[in-house]
């Protein structure tokens, strides 16, 4: 019998519960004896329910039972999800988590207390719920020297930019209608500024380029400035826009970056619509792929999560993981690559018209006073210099324009 | 040191060889050791080639030495293939394979003899190419009751589809442009009938429902007779056409097929496009996943083998794989499934226009003697007693309707 305990009786612990009763018949065929869900940690009432026997306020109890042979981490935020990881491992339980928090900080403190225990510290839920993304990235495609990713990793942003697309809604409006329907919590900015989605980020640029990176250090916009207009114009110039995480290699180091973009109707990932999440991986022998599903939700969670379970057991040590904190120059500004920009004026004299339409590859609409262009490739200052020149006329809209790693030809 | 061994120096074996010398840093660091190619089994001369002093003509060669521990059966076809890989397991090595025809008819016997020998046979670029979905589908999504698989799996159909709906190219156009850049044999039947297809879902299905499933009892129907009306009217109504792969549950077993579908435009899988692949999985937490890449090509199944060979050094046993046969009604007939179908009449009677709008759900098109329509649901037979009923306005075209296992909400 395998036995383990659930930290944080929430939606995702929860859901770890459900789909080790559910699926009990599969998992014991799978493992050739039961999976038995020895104790709950959680210090709120759960009196009457039907799981309320195996519920347990003091962690220690756990963590001295030499019969709970892996944890699933539910609780989200750092403390004490942190120190209760290391403990687990450090009594040679592996853990599993869905804490994407935790383990872009200390994702690699944790792998390496785990690899010195025999056992294993397993995330496959923090990116992407239950879209198994990262054992594709880490065992299937490591073959391969992986060039870029990019995602949409975000399930409440990706609900508020297609329903502003498909209904011509607000953001504002378009935002109350997913707190409605319990999509976005009710201060909504680690969604819509882009927070959680770099933090995800950040995690599969650890694994794909071998450093950990700090979320602090990348550039990280956010939807909250997204309009109606650059909806329409995006949609009229055959893209949509959907908030990327991207992260590619360059010569010396790789370059991060989280903001909404422009991205052809005809990429795959613009396909990504409402709360579901998709994530592209280009290798250089394998090109483009890309991996589709529900980013959150309690089954979709805890589906990653027992996932996890059978990596565990079945493979109970692996080199999988990152080593350091990248060096200096390894993770680069975005503000020195040159993207393609969407740009929006309104009013424009005819000697500030004349320059944007200098700097553009493409005018996208030209009347009504509103001039929308695709300004050709600048760096973030060139582009800053570029706009100060023609001020007053400052845009009221800039959005880069997503250049995909493989270009996926429109036959 | 790690030895391998390629059998077959075709494209799959030269993309294999190609990834273990370009990608060799990365699998060192991998491995902490080198992955050295020590033979390549080849009856042609390759004298002045790089390879040549690692082609061997004999296979006996490979199987009898003792320092190689991994071969890459890159043959194609059930024999030799099938006599090679047996011999190469019961000489205690693993064996990793892209042959989809040998995996689909005899993939049971091998799993077993490679648990018996205690090595690994694998197969993950045996469909979808360099897409990462026997082990998410074996692995990851392991925790799952899977209810559906639903893959493009072909890309010479994909192409030709994405040619005529682009273009407006006819069928026999389409697959001439299709011969010309190298996507479809000078005999293409494999592919646009549908076989090739059947061989990757019965895999699929394999691994999903645990039973070996005989490509024979597929419903199999290829895309010869799609036509430029078809593609139009679909694209009209919001629908694409794709050769599709889909097997699902039922209460006593499952039902698959491999066919042209009506897809709506909005699910994931109908922007899978050109020679791309996407395979989507709905399991019973996860709700709906989806793979996607390049389903063939040198370099991307080269890059799904190599990731076998870490699959194969890292977990050496596992109890992934399928037992039986399929008893005699798990494998339903297809044509018991009611469908919605796409159908189009010319010059019906009035009469024969009233029944067929008695039994339609919706009119596409009723102008210039054309009448296109999608007909309710009715199973295969049913349909032939309605369709024989109206004769003799015999459709000029039936084509089903796609309905996802798990609804994507059009948003």
């Amino acid at each position: 019998m395998i036995q383990v305990a659930i930290l944080g009786f929430g939606v995702v612990g929860g859901g770890v519960a459900k789909v080790l009763e559910e699926n009990a018949a599969l998992l014991r065929a799978r493992f050739q004896t039961d999976v038995s869900l020895k104790y709950i940690l959680d210090i709120r009432d759960f009196t009457g329910h039907a799981m309320a026997q195996r519920i347990v306020r003091d962690f220690s109890t756990i963590e001295k039972d030499p019969e709970i042979s892996v944890v699933f981490e539910a609780m989200g935020g750092v403390h004490p999800a942190l120190e209760y990881s290391l403990a687990a491992i450090r009594a040679h339980k592996s853990v599993i988590t869905s804490n994407k928090e935790l383990v872009a900080h200390h994702g690699q403190l944790l792998l390496r207390e785990a690899a010195t225990a025999g056992v294993r510290y397993l995330f496959e839920a923090s990116v992407g719920g239950g879209i198994p993304i990262i054992r594709p990235l880490s065992d299937c495609l490591a073959a391969n020297r992986v060039t870029s990713v990019t995602g949409i990793m975000n399930g409440t942003t990706n609900y508020i930019l297609t329903q502003m697309e498909k209904n011509g809604a607000s953001f504002s409006d378009a935002l109350s209608d997913a707190q409605a329907r319990g999509y976005a919590e009710r201060d909504p900015s680690a969604d819509i500024d882009g927070v959680d989605t770099c933090r995800k980020l950040c995690i599969l640029a650890d694994l794909a380029f071998g450093y950990q990176v700090d979320p602090a250090r990348v550039l990280c916009e956010g939807i909250r400035r997204i309009t109606e207009q650059d909806i329409s114009d995006a949609s009229d110039a055959g893209y949509r826009i959907k908030l990327l995480g991207h992260v590619r290699e360059t010569a010396s180091g790789i370059v991060p970056i989280v903001a909404p973009f422009f991205i052809k109707k005809t990429h795959i990932l613009s396909g990504v619509s409402g709360v579901f999440n998709g994530i592209g991986v280009v290798g250089n022998m394998v090109g483009e792929t890309m991996f589709f599903g529900h980013g959150a939700g309690s089954a979709p969670t805890a589906s990653a999560m027992v996932g996890d379970l059978i990596e565990a057991l079945e493979r109970p040590s692996t080199p999988v993981g990152w080593s350091d904190t990248a060096p200096d120059h390894f993770v680069q500004d975005a503000k020195t690559l040159a993207f393609s920009r969407y740009a929006r004026f309104v009013s424009p004299t005819k000697a500030q018209k004349e320059a944007i339409l200098d700097a553009a590859d493409a005018v996208l609409r030209d009347k009504d006073g509103t001039l929308s262009v695709i300004l050709k490739p600048m760096d973030a200052q060139t582009c800053e210099v570029f706009l100060a020149s023609i001020m007053p006329a400052s845009p009221e809209s800039v959005i880069r324009i997503f250049v995909p790693g493989e270009y996926v030809p429109e036959e």
